[in-house]
């Protein structure tokens, strides 16, 4: 079969699994692409892998069965400044390179997962940039029109998904790396919580702000990525066990730029547009919050104005000293930069930073996520041959903040300009946010049309493609008022239950219609030896937490135990004192609630 | 009523409450007392609230019921590099001196709570030091022998508890300054989890490590205090809301050094008092595990013979490069070793302190808390006059790591040793362990024989004197094989359910012996109508997490809700369906499963 334009994982492994696709054709057809790719663009790429290595990988994965492995086949394109075994490591300058013997833990465990890495991209040169323009290797461009930069620092990665090349890419994100090429390529840019993915066998920017990020087709793709990828790492240092920050999907807060603060340096169309998503946003349920920008400012302008560019320096102190020289004189300026600043300036820095810190937690009590421009609008190869700093700043206006107040975040696609270039918004959350972010980035995605990639092909809903990534989940089935659609449904949703199951209950269940109720409950109870038609319930996911409150806030005379279900399976589920439920009305042969509530509608 | 020797706080509200004792009775034996012990050591204080403040605040606690403030008329102290309102803090550094407006955060918080500052105390100059010697105001000594050193840096704070001056003190801890002391002095030094205490108009030492702690004559009193003082505070850079940490109470793994590491500078006794130490905890449920102290003694080196320093001289930069000449020459060198370090060396360092953190976290895998002696041994004032530094860096051998790793300790009294100084250890979780660790020592300190204080005052159980600090508990009553005692209780203890309260049911609920239950168990269930005696319950409290796991785990045919106890109170309980309960044996008139089974084992 011929690959779909864009290689979303989904449709790749049902081609396996059907035996239409196997993962040497896949390889065949990904070099072909790139080679034609590269005729349009030839800097996308620093190192790609051989053709016989890819064959002899996708032949060893053609003896395994296709759903022994999640990412089982899957082409992906890995950021030049990440270890890939036997592959140079050059963050895009020569002089640095060497060759790693041991990938990078997020790459080792990709391919574990079944990926198959197709080559190393090109960046801004120690990923230090947000054009891509800052490589000896060559400058990408945006994939609709070539006098427009590709964004950077990612800049090889964010192409080769755009371009269908691979699946998916990994990225870094310091300032903004791993979302502003999504957005001048219309893809996905999931900015994952620090410390989510291991950065052992990566190349330090700022190392206690460093993210490997992920580029994909859909938010569902990146979160299926991120699942494989993200695993504590004690050799990293700042590696963190993922937990779990709910969001709440339906009914949301989203913190908006005030007028004031809507800069798209003098770019009207960007500015309609970013209004436009606060009604799209508004239209998913979201409410919008005015907030304020002025620490959310401030905090930016620590990363590259202050002490903090001392880590760039930190990182390669040694290689900078001995070969400043052969360095992008545009890098090598901000990276020296680093020596004005003595040890109690960054200390101070720090402290600021935590500050800062302490302000952005006291907004999230205002809104549940940001909702922002990626940036304020796309700048041309002209303008950043003229203008290195500047224009290259003007990329990182809105996100430059969101590492060093240790936030989530996730670039999505939202629309495109007369011009034919995209304009794209970031989701930003506290930390640990990613998976219920991921949801909401999704939806919004999913309902901008503007599809993905350079073929835009379309994008079908998030939901009920994922689960939550929480450790430790409980499940609960309710019968009644908790019910999808029904009056107590939202407090589930209050601790972010999410439906895994529409099942029926063992055949020994009653059901009865509580007398004088309010709302309308029916009680539950198991009778040995009775044969009935089972109830439908559904089976909810909550974290163990959210479990426990629930729990805690069900009346008499409900109680919570285990049943059976008719597949013989035991979950927690509403229960009902018989001596109570008893005095109602018995409906156990309407087979559940909801079927009652129609014939009670209806007479 | 005249003062018992250590003011404890449950003895103070007791008197209280009793009407044997009032606020400006209490006022007026403390200043008589701290006179008193000013002759036998005069450099406890730097400044003293006045007579006329004191009584004043009495008073005007006179007109106030006792039990509307948690800490209704209980006396403290508070560290002089802490902001108490119209009060110099001098940092014992006179040209330092300021005269705050308004009291650090902790400080307004436990005066909220009812407290009664009586003055602010000495310290090591801007808490550098472990000694108590680096100070212009004089040199506290230990309360048991005068040439001794009494600790430091928080001097002051320890001994003016140990005396019985006040019922608590309020010290600084960056390398161990609220622990040493209380080893010193036979008291007890809880260090919180670092961001636990607001640190707002605290002079800062390192600002990224600086914990306020308490000192108390037991870790009960110790605890009541850290209820009332922490809170997460926006305005502290560090600040964070407090989580819940669990250790396992009956069998728990503790961590000790292996012979190698076993450092006391040549003093036998104490390596002996330490090995007495190990085989107590041993006696309490503990299972003693060698640990690698390797990677902590490298942490301990970080803090002044590497880059940390830096944060010290970042604190005071401007005073300290205009006022050097007028410091502590010790502090001033030690402050002054901050110039040596570049940004990116302090950047190196942080990345070293998290590497370290990553090994400490696989640690905690192989053990639930250390215990470590508290330090080597005690100094004499004449060994710090002879070596200021070698003599100071001997109390820090065993407390420098704590606050880089982000841990939790508690120091607590040991033993006495032959010439009459007390021996402490000092028992280190991981951050948010407070309240658990707290429980541990506690047992241990009661269990050591050593009373507290100067007066060795005995000291009794913790458990049952205190309640989960966490957030949103919840709370469950068990009425059969889940009792304290019985074969299930291991399940609660898993999830470190606190008992609340032993209680009885309304009297409409009847309890069955279930028939083949294994191990045997009761149902209850609820009759209305029924006059029965009640059935006794005890009430649980677990976190919301741990009542959740807890519910997930309870099989068929039990299930919880909520009951109704004798008080008309609702809470969440074991209850048993009606038709399964009724097929075994009524035993609602014995009143409770224990009682019925004091029937079956006398039968």
């Amino acid at each position: 079969m011929t690959l779909p334009a864009m290689l979303q994982i989904d449709e790749i492994l049902a081609a396996y699994r059907s035996g239409a696709l196997r993962p040497t054709a896949l390889v065949a057809q990904v070099l072909e692409r790139a080679d034609a790719y590269a005729l349009k663009d030839p800097a996308v790429w620093i190192t790609r892998a051989g053709r016989e290595d890819l064959m002899a990988r996708a032949a060893f994965l053609e003896n395994q069965p296709v759903d022994s492995l999640p990412l089982y086949g899957i082409p992906f394109a890995v950021k030049d400044n990440i270890d890939v075994a036997g592959y140079p490591t050059t963050a895009a300058c020569p002089d640095f390179a060497y060759v790693p013997q041991a990938s990078a833990e997020v790459v080792a465990r990709l391919e574990a997962a079944g990926g198959i890495m197709i080559g190393k991209t090109n960046l801004d040169q120690f990923a230090t940039g947000l054009v891509g323009t800052r490589s000896p290797y060559g400058q990408p461009h945006c994939v609709f029109d070539a006098r427009y930069v590709s964004g950077g620092s990612s800049s090889g990665s964010g192409v080769a998904v755009a371009a269908g090349l691979v699946s998916f890419s990994l990225g870094t994100d310091t300032a903004g790396s791993g979302r502003v090429p999504a957005a001048i390529n219309n893809i996905v840019g999931l900015k994952p919580t620090r410390g989510a993915h291991s950065t052992s066998g990566v190349v330090p920017a700022c190392l206690s702000l460093d993210c490997v990020s992920i580029f994909a087709t859909t938010v569902a793709d990146a979160l299926k990525v991120e699942a494989q990828a993200a695993a504590w790492d004690a050799a990293a240092p700042y590696s963190r066990p993922m937990a779990h920050h709910a969001l709440p999907q339906q009914t949301f807060r989203f913190g908006i730029l005030a007028e004031k603060d809507r800069f798209f340096d003098g770019d009207a169309q960007n500015a309609a547009l970013y209004e436009q998503a606060i009604r799209r946003c508004e239209a998913l349920g979201g409410i919008a919050v005015e907030l304020d920008y002025t620490p959310l400012r401030e905090t930016a302008e620590l990363l590259y104005g202050g002490a903090f560019v001392v880590e760039r320096l930190a990182a390669i102190e040694p290689f900078f000293t001995a070969h400043e020289a052969a360095m992008d004189p545009t890098v090598a300026g901000i990276i020296g930069s680093g020596r004005r600043y003595s040890g109690a300036d960054v200390f101070r820095a720090i402290y600021r930073q935590h500050e800062l810190r302490q302000v952005a937690a006291q907004m999230w009590q205002q809104f549940d996520v940001m909702l922002l421009p990626t940036m304020p609008r796309i700048v041309s190869r002209e303008e950043v041959a003229a203008q290195p700093v500047t224009a290259n700043s003007l990329h990182g206006v809105y996100t430059n903040f969101v590492n060093l107040l240790d936030m989530s975040a996730c670039a999505v696609p939202s629309a495109f300009r007369d011009d034919g270039l995209p304009f794209g918004v970031t989701f930003v959350a506290p930390a640990f946010a990613d998976h219920d972010l991921g949801l909401l980035a999704g939806r919004f995605h999913a309902a901008s049309q503007t599809g993905a990639g350079l073929a835009r092909v379309a994008v079908g809903p998030v939901e009920g493609a994922l689960r939550p990534a929480a450790q430790g989940a409980l499940r609960l089935a309710v019968v009644g008022a908790h019910l999808k659609g029904l009056p107590l449904h939202y407090q589930l949703e209050q601790e972010n239950a999410v439906l895994v199951q529409t099942t029926r209950t063992a055949p020994d269940y009653r059901l009865f219609a509580l007398p004088a109720s309010v709302p309308p409950k029916p009680g539950l109870f198991r009778q040995p030896g009775f044969e009935g038609p089972g109830l439908e319930v559904e089976i909810y996911e909550l974290s163990a937490a959210g479990f426990g409150r629930f729990v805690a806030s069900v009346p008499q005379p409900m109680a919570i135990g285990r049943i059976t279900l008719a597949d013989g399976q035991e979950v927690d589920s509403f229960l009902c004192a018989e001596a109570f439920a008893s005095k109602g009305q018995d409906i156990t042969a309407l087979g559940g609630w909801k079927a009652y509530l129609q014939t009670v509608q209806a007479g």
